[in-house]
């Protein structure tokens, strides 16, 4: 092995203090070597997690480390696509958490800094890197399958984030159906020719700002094949992400239900508990995507999970908010 | 017990023939008095479940049969309405399979003439009399769930009907989706207020001649809530039918996965078999809505299942084909 | 077809009661004729499911009844050897509820009257008939486990009986565990050689005058196979059957595990029912045993399940039995 | 948080390498300050987890070293007992995983030693540690169960260890059935009185030298409630784990069946992968129980997972071993 490709965090909440610590403790060919947060003590607490990495508030004095190669994005997703482009002009590699940015005016951007500098762009959707997304996107790839004809995917979250984080995060669409449109794509590697979404505010209190918090969205695919989506940011049993693939010769689920080990059974019928969080559910999918990309880095190999991928993904659940907001289902030829 | 309720059967295929059964065998209420198909073999073997069941080809024989008290209509689904007409003419109760019709004026027709005659008339949604569906539904209405928010409804049949069928049922929308919209209704108690359909014809042969065969439809409740139906005329493995219902405190499902009993471990993994026919799923459901005729006739209550709710789910039915073929959500104001 | 075959019942409690409306309303090639209880509205129930079926309170005035084929033998099982015997010298076929009898002379008695008179003998092993068990015994005589090493049964009563009726059924041993032996040779085909029980009286009040109704007996088979069975006269939770076989391959089980189709999520877990009767884990095996006895006596053909199994299957039970009383494993070699 | 508390691990096998990642990684009271092992290549690799920790061939040069307070030993099971004095007259704190010895007085020398040089000693049933028998255990204190009745383990390992590996480990029992009795002691809190095993060879080739590979044990409790545990080596779906007890009011099942997220349904039916490997069954159990060492170390506790349990479990293991070869129960008061 030769040397360590040196990393630097910016954002060190849940999801970049977890990549932090794949970082510093699960990727032998990566260096845990700066980590960036607006709260000092976040920042130290994930960069304690390697001897040598430094902490800072300042975003941009991490961007100005000569020593960095990459860096991984991390932050409220308003912020991305400024961070992307900051970060190429920089020099450094690039993985950054969905969504590229709110508009696509803003991905694009980014995608055109990061090409016009060369450096190398990763986009997180995880569930690319998931062993059960893998196996099922290779079977129907294999023709398993035969033609697919009906896909149902959903994403749960066991609460809703504040009004706050929603306007940050630019809401249900561009933060969590985003994940679903991604999984349609990348499991058939079929593109959606059309979008409807419907949704409501039922979870989040006085009216969420007229932020969804509950949605379905339908999906037409270039061949005809149908998708639906749907969407809650509550879910008191956990956190669910399942999508069902049917075709012509069956149907390939991926699917995570996750009990206790404990059963009981009596008079009053069959308990069991059922609790999944999205770290037990992915956490091992959070370390394969930042394996690829730090093995992309030090072998100057493209990765996967592309920023064509993250606009792609991006374009359709801006049109998925959009079909909502008008009412009406949009073709994927409008934009974002 | 006082006198049996003579009941007539007009179409034996396999699910008049079912009726049948149920009337000669297992409802002690109930004497299957008479059968008329066009097929005469089918009306014969039918009949011969039933010491003194006479068999015909003729419809309107079995209508001016004075001794008949109720008639079961188990014919295509084109010819719905007009026999409820006749039917309620004769001064017969009428069981009707779903849907009422293939048009809203029909069945309006057919609504009326029954109330003009002052004859009981009951709708074959047999899934309300399913117990799972009635426990969830229970369940729901004592605020287990709180207020609901989504709803996730499938049917997926083995395999698709002939075209000259489809012609005959309308279609997937008024033939199987109507079924969903109807236990959308039915476990909630929540009207429906806005449609989006998306269809394809995948599965047909020759483009089904403008029939669709795989269809999502999205729901808007009248609180908000949201729901959506996927329905295909092809699953390879068996019969598919379950909803979910989600709200503040949790999600009830109503699933059937049935296993058969023996299963294989071995260094290839698990294997078991999934064989699920309708009648395994639903023999009960079909009993019990025919118990629920025969005791409405014999002591003079209304049954559930009424013809407004017929009325009602073709009417959604019939909103989702349009929002299909005109590509834009439709209120549920618009009427057939 | 030919001619009814016509059978008598005697004994019309609650399998006695499924055996005589399979006779009369499942099976196209039987007749029940007769049925015979000391419970004279028992027989008269059970008689009334057929028309022109006899009811009477004498097994012998049955017996002697000439137009009768064949006799059902569903009475307690201290009865079975006798009645056995004298059905065979009235001429009639006989299928006999297990045991055959609670002692080996009784049982060879039986066998050899039957042997004596040329009657056919089917023993009431409904699980041979089960779909499941059928499936798993070609499987394994296939080979599709390669040599068989391990196998673990159970079966579970979700409550005990009285005392009056153990100490008539002979006990846990000769009426419950005798099904899981049978079992073991059925699925295996291979003899076994040695027995050791342990047993305890857990659930039965005030020490169940020496009746035990928790009890595990280990067998070893002619191979060097082992094999467990356990036994309980209580289960709250309702009926469990089950057995697995594992071998050089892979494992195969047979399970039920019946789930109503209604399943709850929430935060404090998953929750679903969990209700089997015996009738309805084995209702068709019940039916397919006695159409497999009509069908041999009709066709002159002999039955599976057959005297010899009866007797091993007991003989194997009253080894069980005797290892527990002395503490000490038995060859099979001992005899009964 | 006070000292780290200096670990050496004595045997870097599979077992004694998580142990060591353990110490170094995920305990933060922890340091794994030594490592020795015969073969010097595995014991540098697992001293390198540790920055300072230093690598021996040598387990006497291991427990001369001064700074540290605590041993785990993790060497061939004929080993374990001589370790145990030796690391106590040492002045060791000692983790042992099971068995303690091969027989009892070679446990009780190790047990008096410990005791006369005040050494806390723990033994690895990490079962005890797993949540699920954990929440078992305490649900069946509490009294969910009532009174228990019956219960059924079962440990299968997915491949033979070699003849000379059984060598050393003393074999099915000890090394294998071991588990299962600490188990049945854990949930219940009860003692065994009588122990019965038959035990076959049927995986190992050429006989096995006259280990046994395949396993049934029946216990008798103090109660009169009865166990009974079957062992395999050989699962070719994998390791396999599980125990159930049964009581007075229901059935609490502590078992494990990994599935991964892919389902595939199929006209062939339903499959899904089936892979567990002791580590991911146990994986968090063995943190566990690493940490209640080092938290007893660093706080003067005694620890959970007694040498006397560790005794009581051999016994009962020899017991079955003895009663297999001697073919008849055998009293726990026979002694080893």
């Amino acid at each position: 092995m030769g040397e360590k490709v040196r990393v630097g965090v910016i954002g060190a909440g849940v999801m970049g203090h977890y990549h932090c610590e794949t970082l510093a403790r699960r990727l032998p060919g990566a260096a845990l070597a700066a980590v960036a947060d607006v709260d000092a003590a976040a920042a130290e607490r994930a960069a304690a997690l390697s001897p040598g990495a430094v902490a800072t508030t300042a975003d941009r004095a991490l961007l100005a480390e000569p020593s960095l190669q990459a860096v991984v994005i991390a932050t409220p997703n308003d912020t991305h696509a400024a961070l992307i482009r900051e970060a190429a002009r920089a020099g450094k590699h690039v993985f950054c958490e969905k969504p590229l940015a709110l508009d696509l005016a803003s991905a694009d951007a980014a995608l055109t800094e990061a090409a016009r500098q060369g450096v190398k762009l990763q986009v997180g959707f995880q569930r690319r890197f998931d062993p059960a997304y893998r196996e099922a996107r290779r079977a129907i790839a294999d023709g398993e399958l035969g033609a697919v004809e009906l896909i149902a995917g959903t994403t749960r979250d066991p609460r809703p984030p504040s009004v706050e984080q929603l306007r940050r995060s630019g809401g249900l669409f561009t933060d969590t159906a985003i994940h679903d449109v991604d999984s349609v794509r990348f499991l058939t590697g079929l593109e959606i020719v059309e979008v409807f979404a419907t949704a409501s505010t039922l979870v989040l209190r006085d009216g969420g700002e007229g932020f969804a918090d509950t949605a379905v969205t339908a999906l037409r695919l270039e061949t005809g094949a149908l998708a639906v989506i749907t969407n809650s940011l509550r879910a008191t049993y956990g956190y669910e992400v399942s999508v069902e693939v049917m075709g012509e010769r069956g149907k390939i689920e991926v699917g995570y239900e996750r009990q206790t080990a404990v059963r009981r059974l009596t008079a009053e019928g069959v308990q069991h508990d059922h609790v999944v969080r999205f770290l037990d559910r992915f956490g091992e999918a959070y370390v394969a995507e930042l394996a690829h990309f730090v093995d992309c880095v030090a072998n100057g190999r493209q990765p996967e999970a592309t920023g064509a991928d993250g606009r792609a993904a991006l374009a359709l659940s801006l049109l998925a908010q959009r079909s909502w907001r008008e009412g009406r289902p949009v073709p994927a030829g409008e934009g974002g």
